[in-house]
């Protein structure tokens, strides 16, 4: 059991990592020439899409409906396509806070010097209640977390004894606004990291570097992730320097995250007045220097949904879509079934695996309650789609020996287990997917 | 070593759970007739607090200030004391976090049938920049989950192929408005629950009892947690019974969860024209009921560490103030130190061990970064105004023999404990904790 689980784990390394198909994404959207998001055409961006061009993104955008990442509705499609907020289905829902919560690890848990803080994401003003649910507002609504970090700085800067370098992280909702565009929300993660003014631009490196292999980690085409110097015309604001990461859209290039080296003036204009309490006490007094770390969830969570969707060729050539998200980002790690063998009494079986799994903090699909009438081959193909790790079906045999069949996603080869067998088969797995 | 951790987990439970003092919440607001929130009385809710309790409130709140719970200021703290959105530090921050956690983990865990959603918190409208930091908008902002569940209804119905029951959870911001109190933004958790018209009430006491032990399962003094039904009159909207958690503050009872049997006019009303897709195929076709609960995330934080501040009394009749909160919650499991012996040296195996503990997703606080002139005394007092479960202090014993000294927070036991095993210790302490 444990060298067929270990032997699973590198084969399902070897499977992702393969590439013998063109990516759905890639076939859906053929052509690259002049090629943007049809969404962006209406902020005039670029030239508009070609209707073939905006029915295939269409269609891309249409899997993530079907599988419950998204919800339906023209306008909810619309603005995940645009890398805005939506409404997500469950399974979206599960792979944000998955995502959030690898980005949160990630750059908390790599430095002792990063704290997580959490600002409102608006300035009270006055208004009345005039509807049931929605009320319209005069509150200001932030549109970044740069400046709730900037507010955060001095008592944190206490808390570290006023060493120097450390960060403060957060990750919230926030709302942009452009004249073409309407208001829209999204979901940012932000480090901004406080270091002295001589290392700022190794601070930008290192952390434009760490960045990179964070979002590469969780892909399958790596290589469609990129990371670029921001030209000096380009430069924001009071910024001296610039790193974008890009990833490489059926539909063109788009930046995911952006890391700024800010200088200090920002800071000080957080805090004229008590401008004493930003000095570091050692060697030569000074202001630190501000570098930010933006990161847009949603069009990182658009990114990696993109990025796994493969085609797999069968072999009555037919075609089969899975999507092979990292497993640490797939947002159902197995979903349990039901073979032959007496409904009643197997349902009960998979209700005592459903807990024991849910309290291991794996997340499992309720396959059994679906109708017992589906074949169990469409069953698997709906599960790729959905980017289910592993499929376990529960049958009569089950009852009799204890060992049920496990399907994987990546390689689609069936292994008999027991059944007290799989949850920390399955910890294993995920947990060697961590350190891959 | 085995034993002595099972020794200690117990002996901590057992001490966790003596009240042998008086809450310093108590303590500090000593007259409890005809108190209520200070902050309250804004909103002519209640005779205003005479000024020496608003004085022992402040005192209180500044407490949770001091410990990086929230961040300076009175606007930032007066929030907070009313159980709205503020300013968090990196504790509070923490604390928030691991309450939601908790929270999510009860809620989506508990029954097969609950899924997350994700819905925006804003519907669009048009707005213009005018400012570099915050907008001005004409969002229309959401006061509640509910709307967003109602809508997400009939896709998540498909998905259970129209099975009940079932649920639909979410967290995040909503934004209140009152004619006296302006506007405010709350957190709040909401499971929206879909049931057969039949069995809404029964549904309505299982979730009251299923919240309310959960609210309990992480208060020092449970039966300050309670929970009555809302009388007839009280009753709002198209609610039928209506379930209310409270916590007994120092300034008096509040609300932190509400429960209402809702019936089936709204989620009619969010589906019009498509009412077939309403009905469940089974037996008689009716229209869901729906359950809703929702929980006050900023009041329920203020409610936990109101529950476990406590005052110690020592031996030289100094008082030592404690916040014993459940090591689940807890923001920090364990902070770093060093004793006697070659600062670099230490401070590098402190590294090491602070990595060590953050891969295994153990929040440390790296104490060893803190000036090394502060008396042990003096830091294990400050630990324990945070609520940091142990400490752990490397000296250069440490080098020779690879042995620590492992302080706990509520026994005041020091234990002496080999480097390798703190990992583990702490691992199972936790994890015990979880099913206490």
């Amino acid at each position: 059991m444990d060298g067929a689980g270990q032997l699973d784990v590198m084969l399902v390394h070897r499977m992702r990592n393969m590439r013998p198909f063109k990516s759905l994404a890639a076939r859906l959207v053929t052509s690259r020439q002049g090629l943007c998001s049809p969404f962006k055409s209406r902020q005039g961006l670029c030239s508009p899409a070609t209707n073939q061009q905006s029915d295939e993104v269409r269609t891309l955008l249409q899997v993530f409906v079907d599988t419950h990442f998204i919800s339906p509705g023209e306008t909810n499609v619309g603005l995940f396509g645009r890398g805005l907020s939506c409404s997500y289905g469950p399974l979206g829902m599960e792979l944000r806070r998955n995502v959030l919560h690898e980005w949160w690890s990630s750059v908390t848990g790599s430095r002792a010097q990063v704290f997580g803080i959490n600002t409102p994401s608006s300035t009270c003003g006055h208004l009345d209640m005039t509807h049931l649910d929605r009320t319209p507002c005069d509150h200001m609504l932030r549109n970044n977390l740069l400046h709730g970090a900037l507010e955060q700085f001095v008592p944190s800067f206490e808390l570290v004894n006023k060493n120097l370098p450390f960060g403060l992280a957060e990750t919230g909702r926030c709302f942009h606004s452009s004249k073409d565009d309407g208001s829209a929300e999204v979901t940012l993660a932000s480090l901004v990291w406080f270091c002295s003014p001589r290392t700022s631009s190794q601070w930008l490196d290192h952390w434009a570097g760490q960045r990179l292999k964070w979002w590469r980690k969780f892909a399958l085409a790596p290589c469609d992730f990129s990371s670029s110097d921001v030209p000096q015309e380009e430069l924001e604001g009071p910024a001296s320097r610039g790193v974008k990461i890009f990833y490489k859209f059926p539909w063109g290039q788009e930046p995911l995250e952006v890391l700024w080296s800010r200088g200090d003036g920002e800071l000080m204009d957080a805090h004229t007045g008590v401008r004493s309490k930003l000095l570091s006490p050692n060697g030569r007094k000074s202001i630190p220097h501000v570098v930010s770390i933006t990161g847009k969830v949603e069009r990182g969570l658009l990114a990696f949904l993109c990025n796994s969707l493969h085609l797999h060729k069968r072999e009555d050539a037919r075609q089969r879509k899975m999507l092979k998200l990292h497993p640490l980002l797939a947002p159902i790690k197995v979903a349990l079934g039901i073979g032959r063998g007496a409904t009643m009494e197997l349902r009960q079986v998979c209700e005592g695996l459903l807990q024991e799994l849910k309290e291991a903090k794996i997340s499992v699909w309720p396959g059994h309650l679906e109708a017992t009438s589906t074949p169990l081959e469409q069953l698997h193909s709906k599960y790729d789609e959905m980017g289910v790790l592993f499929s376990a079906v529960i049958s009569d045999k089950t009852l009799e020996s204890g060992l049920l069949l496990v399907r994987s996603r990546d390689t689609a080869i069936k292994e008999t287990m027991h059944i007290s067998h799989l949850k920390n088969f399955l910890c294993r797995y995920i947990s060697a997917a961590d350190n891959m």
